[in-house]
């Protein structure tokens, strides 16, 4: 397969001002942000304490105590940061820039003088630097502090902790490669894999690409760097549940290019899988690519669910096998569904190819949607597809599902990572070549760069997903170049007026590709975006039998405030035409859809199963909110997967 | 509620000679006791160590190295012993009685000089005696040996496994109670109270059945005694996963006579509720068998999976809530289904209601039946209602669910508890009063018994539940009594005949009853055995829409091997009549059920949803096989709830 590229534009040249995603953006800068601040720094009641912050002043020495929260509690606090940066790039807040300022000047004053950057391992386990690979998370920690040193640096060009985390990625390089003296290990939890190639984009300094490169090739290898390394004598696991170890938990089962599915955590194979698709465009390497679209292809198609989510097993945080999509008990960690965008983002800048924002936008509008409440201080980790409350007990199978979102975790990963994803969502706006814009997501905005050497204004207009009509002023002097609409998978009758009359155009790649010389041009285009019906393979045990409702990139539920109890018992009858019904004030403007259907109801029956067959049809009117949204008004079930109604 | 009692006759009694159970009853006597005894001698390659004789033979000074095994493993031995005791009684063998001799020397040789005998706290964990009730399980492992040792004194007559057991009764008897200087504890695991009863039974010593008296009633007293425990500066946790502790695991988060639901570990429940039914009726306590009533319903109305397994949850191997009853991720241990017909058998004691017998003939004749292999030397521990092997994967959220028999386990309290329960079915087949006797389970079988004296033989003829036919020779010399036949609840068109000619007769508590003066007569009792549909409660969210196959006390299930891949894809046609087939040559006889069905398939479907619908219904015949025989030709899938086809 040919690699092409194409790159994002600065967030600072994004301005999002959207009905939709305002909710989002504008609440992580105004509540998420000082509120994580406030865990961070232990100082929100009721909430699990984080220790993070506190762990940086003592290894600071500016603090006495002992060291506590998970091995990589760090990264919470280099995510953090790297979310203030995106923030910073769309919200200027020198108030914020300088908290931010005070913590890197803190990380600073952690750091070692050999570069070495890591509370637990300067603290807890001094010994220990690089000898746990498989559970330190030395690696994934410095991955973080890396993403949050070029965020920050882009951002505010301040370059303190760029030199943090270039000192502790040359210790790295250093530690680390081919040579006799080093270690030929690699991350137990990918993460600075793609994080070397952004400190690559930024510093320009290629062996930070060569050493990601390394990590990646010579994952897998045999014998296992893992299963060798707790072969050792004095070797002692962190997590009780990693003591029989899979190498296939951390990807490393097989080497990259010989892996035909995705396997073991979810969350650490798709930001493996990104760093292999930076790697495979920065080398100009089909072989890599292929490897990383019959990865994606098996994901999307076998081991995702509906709603962007994956990882079916709540144990091991992994994916499991084809098909194998359990509603009620499956894990869909909001942090991996954040990494699929990722690697969908990346997937679709080196192929040029459309779809992948499909899926893009399924995670995004979706899952990590739903990842934080509509006021920004309660978490979901966990992101279940059916939900009955009374089920989910502490201490039992189901004891990772929570009815309600949380005020934070011992294990923090997902709050700060929505929190960072929120704040860049420019990044997913537009690709752009040489020669070509591609507009990938449909989020009102106004956007700024230079074309050949000239200013290109453009200017879009839009209340997507109500509506798929889109007005984009184009505002430049004579520059070629050609616009490329991405046309969603679930658009119908897609329409394109250029100067208020009808377009041609190309369709490249699920783009529609318009190249002309761009003055000031006015383009319109549309598609419909009605509510459908989504039909499950039989082949996914827990679905057949079963649709969903989706409108447009929204995936929707049922809730048991709309529907009442026992959701399971709904039944959609597939011939009846679902119908749209915009509600101005449901949780700042919802689309709901409302279908006809039945309920099975057996109200006389008291017993688990009776030989007597006392179940009856009722008709019922089932109503659906967009499963981004749910668990915004009360505490309930929720339902995906409906029964379908068969007439036979 | 009156309390009413009657008895079981002696094993030796009863000659269990049936079509249906020979297979089992003859198995544990010449394939699983051999096959246990070198398991417990670890002689069995493949099969994970027990260690459980090694440890006595440690403990006794015998042999030296490291006690191993988990903390109950002592248990195992004693359940083997209370096996041999009842193959004993019905299957005479100088040979295994010699061996067992000398294992209950060797016990005899590794109890301390004031009674107590637990290799793990003699060994493991000299100072910890009595100091973690929660988990340490020593008085769990001394209910075993009490109950091994008063069924072996009954079969054999010999006594020193039961001096054995009395001596530590005796210090455990001194060491637990009101008095200042005892400890006011309660087991962890209930066990030791109903083996306590036993005691009592068979030495006429009442401070035996004071002690489980005091141990049931002090339960749940608040503040409550193991979170004590666990707050003492010494304390450390056995297990893992019980640092987190919810007295209700243990059924001790309120007093016995507070509980409304079953809850919290499903064996210890149900070992509980044995012995507060058996304490109701020698107590003549009207008030804990009212609670016991009121937990039985709420177990078998709500918390039993229709093959009379409980269990929902495979984290803590308890129950969760109502209707909460998932077929793929649940525990059902095969143990928990034993304690149930043991629960079932006291109530129906106590009560004198066959409808206690429905539930018992559910769990022997589906789960404990499934817990075993029909070559005797595989076992499962955990029994879903649904498997997928492909999904249940190690290190997931269903590795505890084996799509195979498993040859052993670390934790192997179910093989042992299958050997003693198929060995003692005789114990199920009558209760005997002064004036009544009562056939419960149509097993063939001849008995021996004295009725006010007299000598009265019952020969019982049936090749149920292949039929519903039964013929009942008695031989006595004109001894009045009242006969009563159980008239289980899937009966139809019951017909009794004396003599040869149609009988009167009341109906009793579910009972057939007969009073006459009894002689040399031929009884004859029939019913209907058909196949026919169970329904599921919609409430039950996962069977919503589903209905199961039974057939007399059977419940049915898919096999892959018979109905090809994806049964979730298999619909049942409820207008439909399913029909049974008689195979002789299938393990040892079974009775199939054909059913007009349908299959949902989307052959050219390759995404696991879609937004075209390309489900098709196709004909096909369902054939299911009991659930107890499954798993014996070949691994595969294997579903008991199957989707109910709707014509609206």
């Amino acid at each position: 397969m040919q690699v092409v590229r194409s790159a994002a534009l600065p967030l600072s040249a994004i301005h999002i001002d959207d009905r939709y995603w305002n909710r989002y953006t504008r609440l992580i800068t105004e509540t998420a942000i000082p509120y994580q601040w406030e865990i961070l720094n232990d100082r929100l009641p009721g909430a699990p304490p984080s220790f993070c912050l506190e762990n940086f002043r003592i290894a600071a020495g500016e603090s006495s105590g002992e060291r506590k929260g998970t091995v990589f509690q760090d990264s919470d606090a280099a995510k953090w940061l790297e979310a203030v940066a995106y923030s910073l790039a769309i919200h200027p807040d020198p108030s914020l820039e300088k908290t931010a300022d005070e913590l890197i000047a803190l990380m600073g004053r952690a750091q070692s003088s050999d570069g070495y950057l890591n509370t637990y391992f300067t603290l807890v386990d001094r010994e220990g630097r690089w000898s746990n690979l498989a559970e330190g998370h030395e690696l994934y920690c410095a991955g973080h502090l890396i993403e949050a040193a070029t965020a920050y640096y882009e951002v505010t060009g301040k370059d303190t902790l760029l030199n943090i985390a270039r000192r502790f990625a040359d210790l790295i390089d250093e530690v680390f490669g081919p040579g006799e003296n080093q270690l030929h290990g690699y991350p137990g939890h990918p993460e600075i894999e793609l994080a070397l190639v952004k400190l690559y984009r930024t510093t320009g300094q290629k062996r930070y690409l060569e050493l990601a490169k390394y990590f990646v090739d010579t994952r897998g290898e045999k014998p296992n760097y893992f299963l060798e390394e707790m072969a050792g004598p004095d070797f002692h696991h962190i997590f009780n549940e990693l003591k029989e170890y899979d190498p296939l938990y951390s990807q490393s089962h097989l080497p990259v290019r010989q892996q035909n599915t995705a396997e073991g955590h979810a969350v650490r194979a798709v930001y493996l899988y990104c760093a292999m698709a930076d790697l495979a465009g920065e080398y100009n390497d089909g072989e890599l690519l292929d490897r990383c679209t019959i990865l994606w292809r098996n994901i999307t198609e076998k081991r995702m669910f509906i709603t962007g989510s994956i990882g079916s097993s709540g144990y091991w945080e992994r994916f499991t096998t084809d098909y194998d999509l359990p509603n009620d008990s499956n894990y869909s960690e909001t942090c991996a569904s954040i990494g699929l965008a990722l690697f969908g983002l990346r997937m679709s800048r080196i192929t040029g190819d459309a779809s992948y924002f499909d899926t893009v936008e399924r995670a995004l509008y979706n899952t990590v949607r739903a990842g934080i409440a509509m006021e920004g201080d309660r978490y979901f980790y966990v992101n279940p597809l059916e939900v009955w409350p009374d089920a989910c007990i502490g201490h039992s199978s189901k004891s990772h599902i929570k009815p309600v979102r949380q005020k934070w975790f011992d294990v923090a990963c997902c709050p700060t990572n929505v929190a960072r994803t929120f704040t860049s969502l420019g990044q997913y706006l537009y690709s752009v070549s040489q020669d070509s814009v591609y507009i990938n997501l449909f989020i009102q905005n106004e956007a700024v760069f230079s074309m050949a050497g000239k200013k290109v204004s453009l200017a879009l207009r839009t209340d997507y997903p109500r509506t798929g009509d889109i007005k984009l002023r184009v505002e430049t002097e004579n520059v070629p170049f050609a616009l490329l609409i991405r046309v969603p998978g679930f658009a119908e009758n897609f329409k394109l007026v250029i100067n208020g009359r009808p377009a041609d155009y190309e369709l490249v790649q699920g783009y529609c590709r318009v190249f002309r010389v761009w003055g000031h041009d006015n383009v319109g285009f549309s598609f419909d975006i009605r509510p459908r019906i989504v039909y499950a393979n039989p082949l996914v045990r827990a679905n057949c039998g079963k649709a969903a409702l989706a409108r447009g990139p929204e995936v929707y539920c049922l809730e048991e405030i709309d529907n009442g109890k026992n959701l399971s018992a709904l039944y959609l009858d597939p011939s009846a035409r679902p119908e749209e019904v915009w509600q101005e004030d449901l949780l700042g403007g919802t689309m709901l859809i409302r279908c006809k259907g039945k309920r099975l109801a057996a109200p006389d029956m008291g017993a688990s199963f009776s030989a007597d067959r006392t179940c009856r049809f009722e008709d019922v009117t089932i109503t659906a909110v967009p499963y981004g949204s749910w668990c915004n008004r009360k505490s309930g079930e929720m339902l995906v997967w409906i029964h379908e109604l068969f007439k036979p």
